[in-house]
């Protein structure tokens, strides 16, 4: 959990609706996982992104919880999928499930939260229920397309800085999008500011990977809870990677991407190699940039916003400010 | 596809609906995978059943057809991933999933099923496609929940016959159910014809169960499309082993058990003994009994729906009875 010295309100409600959140007991080895990968921590970032959303226009109810439950256990679902297809063996300074149970537990409890989601979607109002599968279906599609592009851009040497940027988007951004989404349906706003709050979640989640890609080169290994340089071992082309590849002379270009072109024996000298290149390029100095033009987008569309209340709006102003500034 | 001398509408439906079906092209390595699943063949019993269902109110509309793609591709979703957790190399006599592609691959093309399923629900009507979520959501944490038994049951040596059935209805009659109550909530029908048309639906698929398991241990290969015994190698308690144990004579019934303790290294020489075992205890006869108890209480409610086409219903009859006597 994020300790902050805003959307404090938001943070406790949400640390209260998880602890409220009753998962069957039996069958037990569907359903503890889940309850794992959720007790060991997270930000909480796309629940209190519902919750806070849902504040700029009346108050808490049933449905912003449900909203804000479904958006972090699909978040988690992703994360039980992807950690098994990256063979990761650490999330959040933990074992990951697959490490913990199996490959096969991994797969099943992660199909259960994601059917779990969608359950948390059922509203006792069908107008907004169906509009809530409408966001959800969307967004849903777009992560595992985006999951697709990822796993599909470790092979490839043609990637370009805009595949990149829609690869982000979809795998990571539209969620914050949709969380926005959801907590402004959830107390039934206008569609013109569902839109805003969308595209305000979007832009701001697109900045957030770009310091979660920075932060898995760059960051300190105890805070951020998992290996440095992961990223790099996998041959990710992360914005760091392809801006390094354009900024950098002939040579030291041709020496970066011949890093990535398969497994290095030695992990920790690939590392520091590929770090010390990007490290030459200044490749941070641009990440800084293209992240605040994204915020600024972000920050227009909240603007736009017709909200209830303006207070709430300033908070969701300091929380983007502190996503992209995060240290884990 | 079953060739049969009713429901031919609905087959030729499916067909069309199925060929008429747009998966985006891109990213292919996301799409490609549930195409080809659903295009090595498959019964197509699940959209048969909504869309036979549907017919017994009234014409065949986009909302049948959407719902009958639905269960179909929810059904390949439990294939790709099951298959995974079974360590399957065959199914419907061509490479699974996993062995053709790659288990990461398995997993996200069956994550994107599952999310194209819930698309799918999404009608013009908010009530039903809130109706549809209900009635999808509970079915989809059951297959769940059936699933996670079923692994359970093969490191278990307590399970009864009655877990088995409450095994089963889960992983496979429940969706059956699902399909049935779908189908005439396409045609907008009471609620009480939606129930027993369920309940027809759930315990003709307790039946068919019995008989899939009936045919992976007494089948023909070829025409099964897949390894007969499976089941035997995989120690699963079917009711076959579960009637042989209380069957058998003391020394038999150790003899049996004991074969289910670990893997065998001669799998063949397991086969043929277990199989002796079964025939010796003739626990086809009570299957074949049991089958035909679920198939009464089935045909009961099937008997209690009020429908617009009674003719339809006959047909519906008519499948239930093809569907335990098939052979593959």
């Amino acid at each position: 959990m994020i300790k902050s010295s805003f959307l404090n309100q938001e943070f406790a409600q949400i640390k209260k609706d998880f602890i409220s959140f009753q998962w069957p007991k039996s069958p037990e080895k569907l359903y503890e996982p889940i309850e794992y990968i959720l007790g060991i921590g997270g930000k909480r970032i796309r629940p209190v992104l519902v919750y806070a959303s849902s504040a700029l226009f009346g108050e808490h109810n049933q449905t912003t919880t449900n909203f804000g439950l479904a958006v972090e256990i699909f978040h988690n679902f992703t994360l039980m999928h992807d950690d098994i297809m990256d063979d990761a063996a650490l999330r959040r300074g933990h074992k990951t499930v697959h490490e913990k149970y199996n490959v096969n537990t991994a797969i099943l409890s992660g199909d259960m939260a994601l059917i779990k989601a969608y359950q948390l979607l059922q509203t006792e109002d069908e107008a907004t229920t169906s509009e809530a599968l409408s966001i959800f279906n969307q967004m849903a599609e777009e992560v595992c397309k985006g999951q697709q592009l990822d796993i599909d851009f470790e092979a490839s040497t043609t990637v370009s800085i805009s595949d990149y940027i829609q690869m982000i988007e979809w795998k990571t951004s539209v969620l914050l999008g949709a969380s926005m989404q959801l907590g402004a349906l959830a107390n039934k706003t206008s569609g013109r500011n569902q839109y805003h709050l969308y595209e305000f979640g979007k832009n701001i989640g697109i900045a957030f990977q770009i310091q979660d890609d920075m932060l898995d080169t760059f960051g300190n290994q105890a805070r951020v809870g998992k290996r440095i340089g992961g990223d790099i071992l996998q041959n990710k082309k992360t914005y760091l990677y392809l801006k390094a590849l354009e900024l950098l002379p002939e040579n030291l270009a041709k020496e970066l991407s011949s890093w990535f072109e398969g497994n290095s024996e030695d992990e920790d000298l690939k590392i520091k190699e590929v770090t010390k290149l990007y490290e030459e390029a200044m490749v941070k100095v641009y990440a800084v940039e293209l992240m605040n033009e994204y915020k600024s987008l972000a920050l227009s569309h909240l603007e736009a916003v017709k909200a209830d209340n303006d207070a709430k709006k300033e908070d969701l102003k300091e929380f983007a400010d502190f996503l992209i500034r995060r240290e884990y």
